[in-house]
């Protein structure tokens, strides 16, 4: 399996744009992003478990029940949610750019970001849809990522290529990141195509199976969006033989696709909001993989330690507290800790209690950009990782006083 | 019942003092703190539930199992937590005590607050002890309160006058806030004193009760320490009929005991590490007790939120959004929120959609010191309200290269 260029255009049949229609005031921000398939393909969701949901959920949700879409519409500006026309601006959208393209109103996926609670109009998009349609391009993959983002600094873009019975398939994806957007909206837009055929059921079991470990696994401030997405389209034109059961093909579709989606974790937890570095919690030794989540999750999260981090501090005490509150079951005592970078690794903590270390070392190790924190908690074979960043004098300022 | 001045020495037959032993290097910082009953207390006590818990919990939990204790003492400037020799220290702290004292050393109540995992000598807290024993006044509880600060800003001292039967009685507190101390240790704690004779049994249940509307329901950053720790020392010298079971008299123990520990609440959250405000989410209108607690705490918690409070931003979105991924069952169509402080009330959000208000206005609310974050589910009759602090740039700083 390689990494290779092309986002969600990499896999065949899939074109993409993006364009400024006018949801932004700013001109020189896409806001209207679009992907389309040449053909019906396959589709899979996930959603934010938030109660409070975005209109365009509810609308997507409907529309894929089939288990087919063939585009997706997605605008930044404005969530489209806790507005009293959410679910007609959602269909609105949906059926204009259906009409554009020609495809069943039912096949499309839609999607928003921005902010919470605002009136929001049909015009710029309906205003916006021809030449987002006209200027579909098979390089378009970049400009579509672009049209996503809103405090996201980078674009994110992920394509990678993998055979599945000597056929070429590639998966492809976009996403907008944990820069909480407007309020706390949006938080997290994921868009996967892949040109594999795979029937929706397999497609879901795939999807649904690999959040856990990756998107579910990301925490930027513990804010869960109303708007969190994940989407795949598979449109079968690679060629290869139907993925409709487990097997070897499945496996090695899993496999490309959480390639993938641990990148796209990467790239939006290194891009969280005010964010400096990239925090990689890797449990192991933990009785079972629920506990290794829990602790991996817990460390993650706690905002002394990304505080810690963000200071360069090895303050190995931290970790220890944030898994003792998270409620897993371990073995205090057993516990081994370390901070490793590109530049090297330092134990800091053994069978719970301090080591002593170079304090000099340790800051050298965590001024990288990429932090991992390892926790050996010695009580068995399962393991997890859980992605985040640290917490920043501009997560603060960004928030704060963001939508005045 | 009235708000009286003198903390801990409120209550009759309570002395208590202050010193600086040598723990911190800084020798204007007291570290070292007393508080002492003329006669054996009926004590009570709640730990933290992290699972990494500092020695002096382990040992306070031992010498207090019959129910009794007559001194409790605390330092500052190191957690004695996840250091080999801690139990041992505990230990010496207590029986050096004790012998000061001429009390039994089962009757020692003993904690420290500071930096995790640094080895501990009972060096200065031995030669500490004369000087702290000597010095026992009854006006000392400030020298206490001062003791057992870390990053705490303000000294934190609470005193109720209240009549059981007739009679007189008094109860007083002291906390140390959830400025995080030195790592993360020793968030919270809290030393509550009172001359009611009441039984044991009866005074952990009250204390029981009581933390699960007020501590419980304080975060400053969502990470519990490994220190925290709450007793009452009661030692009946106000002369009432012995509360040995539920009646008018607990009752009103209760409430005695709510309005020093809500107090002690508003104290340690507007005293948050970095706190411009204070926080206090107020909900009504729930189903339930839990679904209240849920709510409130939920959006206490939010980082979201707490960033815009310190920006003084009507961000009501994040309010919805937490209450969203609160894990509580509400009918989002249902929520009123509103914000208000000081200077007047603003509505912001009716039926679960933003209302028409304005900017300037919320802005002038929000500009306040105190913020009450009121949400109305409609739904029922409980409520619950959680205390906290906005989020700013200085918790960054403080909590950035606090150790180092």
């Amino acid at each position: 399996m390689n990494l290779i260029q092309g986002g969600i255009c990499a896999a065949k049949g899939f074109s993409a744009n993006g364009v400024h229609c006018g949801i932004r005031k700013n001109r020189t921000k896409k806001d209207l992003s679009l992907i389309f398939s040449e053909v019906p393909a396959s589709c899979a969701a996930v959603y934010t478990t938030n109660l409070v949901k975005g209109a365009p959920l509810t609308v997507t949700k409907r529309h894929i029940a089939d288990g087919t879409a063939q585009a997706v519409i997605c605008n930044s500006g404005n969530a489209n949610t806790c507005n009293a026309n959410g679910v007609e601006i959602a269909e609105q959208m949906s059926s204009l750019l259906a009409e554009a393209l020609g495809i069943r109103t039912d096949d499309v996926v839609v999607a928003s970001t921005g902010v919470i609670g605002q009136p929001m109009e049909i015009g710029p998009i309906a205003a916006g849809i021809p030449a987002l349609v006209q200027g579909l391009k098979l390089d378009g993959s970049a400009d579509a990522a672009e049209g996503i983002m809103t405090t996201d600094t980078i674009k994110k873009e992920v394509a990678v290529e993998f055979t599945l019975g000597g056929k070429t398939c590639r998966i492809g994806g976009i996403a907008k990141g944990s820069g909480m957007i407007h309020p706390n909206m949006a938080t997290m837009l994921v868009f996967i195509t892949t040109d594999a055929a795979i029937m929706p059921q397999m497609l879901q079991k795939a999807l649904s199976g690999d959040i856990a470990n990756t998107f579910n696994m990301v925490s930027i401030d513990g804010d869960t969006s109303t708007n969190d997405m994940v989407t795949v389209l598979a449109n079968g034109m690679a060629g290869n033989a139907v993925i409709d059961s487990e097997g070897e093909d499945f496996t090695a579709f899993m496999l490309a696709l959480n390639t993938v989606t641990v990148q796209l974790c990467r790239l939006i937890a290194s891009d969280g909001e005010g964010a400096t570095k990239l925090l990689e919690c890797k449990v192991t030794g933990a009785s079972d993989v629920q506990t290794a989540k829990t602790v991996a999750k817990s460390v993650i999260c706690s905002s002394l330690l990304k505080a810690a981090m963000f200071g360069a501090d090895a303050n190995w005490g931290r970790v220890l507290c944030a898994i003792g509150y998270s409620g897993a079951a371990v073995d205090v005592g057993k516990i081994d800790v370390a901070f490793r970078s590109a530049v090297g690794t330092i134990a800091v903590c053994k069978d719970g209690a301090g080591v002593d270390f170079s304090e000099e070392i340790a800051k050298t190790v965590l001024l990288e950009k990429e932090i991992e924190i390892l926790i050996e908690l010695n009580s068995g074979d399962a393991s997890a990782t859980a992605w985040g960043c640290d917490l920043t004098y501009d997560y603060v300022r960004i928030n704060g006083d963001y939508r005045t």
